[in-house]
């Protein structure tokens, strides 16, 4: 049987890492990095790098790069297309296991934040067991250790509760954002969102706690009400992800009372 | 100066703190520990010594464990208690910071899961903070060191995302549950359930992840469609509610497709 380890990294430096998710590492014969093409892709796979080199030297274990497929959009069906690109991500994924990882061994993917959260890795990974499931190869089985979430990493820097006393929490896409009645966010956590879609929430009593490469070296935060910090927001995350080549930001919405 | 920690300690074990948790432990001199009274509070205290235990060894720091004020029901009026409640525990914990902290020391809270879920603790100490502002002490200062919550140690256990593919997910309180219009519930964690709320929903096509004392040397999992785990599911319940004299539980609630 072969194993595979979906391994939370928490949002970006090595202090993130859980000690579960250290024992783990140690464990570990090969370790895979699927990272899409674009300005972050180096960045992204020298973190995984640094964490590997922190925790375990530069010895005794493998590293096996390949590039994740990207979603296609031409064929205007949004659900179709996430399908589609899932698929294409399986099957490389099958492959690189057949011809990576001898059975007895222990593979891994260090996942960015916690594996549960907007990452396709945790049912792609179901799937391939079921499929393998009474392979020749003996099959696969695997186990998710939980790192801290992005989300997470936005409430400690802003040193604020995710909710206030008794209230629920929605954690939802810039996609949602973009089009929802904003009379309906109360207290939302938006991932995801390349437009700025926080921008509809001008003049509604919104107040808004922005972070931008949390956990990262160049970690930036803005908060505070929506009406009163909306021009700085958008002139430091036009500014960062000119600078960088490349954005990765969340924030929470919540509505003052 | 004093400065306080608010150390996420994940949902049990010592292997869910990271490794930034483990960095500030070091540099505690006084852990305040503010259980409620109950029959759980022996084992949570407990918890938290083993914790200690393991990482620090028995010298180096002082405990302080206080007991945490109950909040009353008799006013009826949930919110005003709430706030009572609130304000009695930030008298308390303003005066055992008076006493037990001197100024250039550092204290720490271990906080169950993640500091910024379904805890008062933020709010206290953002207000303490204020309150302790050109104090003649010094004033505090606090930091949130995030951990693993109980949600994300739910997803892992049960090997599950947290959302399907663009969905987003609401995390919300039996209270909330027990009242609300079942169709609105697609995607939710609930937590803070004593009355196993997830009754209301059956024969509506929902699946239910549920787990007990997750993370504990007792953890107990339940998960499928809930219409057919559904007995099993209150008898485990009560079983395990009865054998140890507490719960603690969380589940999600999942709209089928
Ligand atoms: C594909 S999702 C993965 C989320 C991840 N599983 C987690 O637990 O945070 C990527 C989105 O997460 C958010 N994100 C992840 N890491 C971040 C970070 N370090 N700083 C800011 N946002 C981050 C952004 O909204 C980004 O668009
Ligand atoms: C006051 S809230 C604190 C939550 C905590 N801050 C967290 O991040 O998980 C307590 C509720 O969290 C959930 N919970 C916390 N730890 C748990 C565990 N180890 N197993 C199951 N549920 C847990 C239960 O729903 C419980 O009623």
């Amino acid at each position: 049987m072969k194993k595979l380890y979906l391994i939370g990294m928490g949002p970006g430096g090595p202090e993130y890492l859980t000690m579960q998710a250290v024992d783990a590492l140690r464990r570990v014969d090969v370790f895979f990095m699927l990272e899409k093409a674009g300005r972050g892709k180096e960045e992204l796979l020298q973190m995984r790098r640094d964490i590997l080199r922190h925790y375990l030297g530069d010895d005794g274990y493998r590293v096996v790069v390949a590039s994740s497929p990207e979603r296609q959009t031409h064929t205007g069906d949004y659900a179709a297309d996430v399908r589609t690109w899932h698929q294409q991500k399986r099957r490389l994924f099958a492959q690189l296991l057949a011809d990576e990882l001898q059975p007895g061994q222990c593979g891994a993917l260090l996942l960015w934040g916690d594996p549960s959260l907007y990452d396709q890795t945790v049912s792609m990974v179901a799937e391939l067991v079921e499929e393998l499931a009474g392979d020749s190869s003996g099959g696969l089985d695997f186990e998710i250790i939980p790192g801290i979430t992005s989300v997470q990493a936005l409430t400690a820097r802003h040193r604020i509760p995710l909710n206030r006393i008794g209230e629920q929490v929605t954690i939802t896409t810039g996609r949602h954002l973009e089009t929802c009645d904003p009379a309906e966010i109360e207290n939302a956590v938006v991932m995801l969102d390349g437009k700025a879609s926080f921008q509809r929430f001008r003049g509604q009593g919104m107040d808004i706690y922005w972070g931008g490469y949390l956990g990262c070296p160049d970690e930036v935060l803005v908060g505070g009400p929506l009406d009163e910090v909306l021009d700085d927001l958008l002139q430091t995350r036009a500014r960062v992800r000119e600078e960088k080549g490349w954005l990765m930001d969340i924030y929470l919405l919540r509505r003052r009372r």
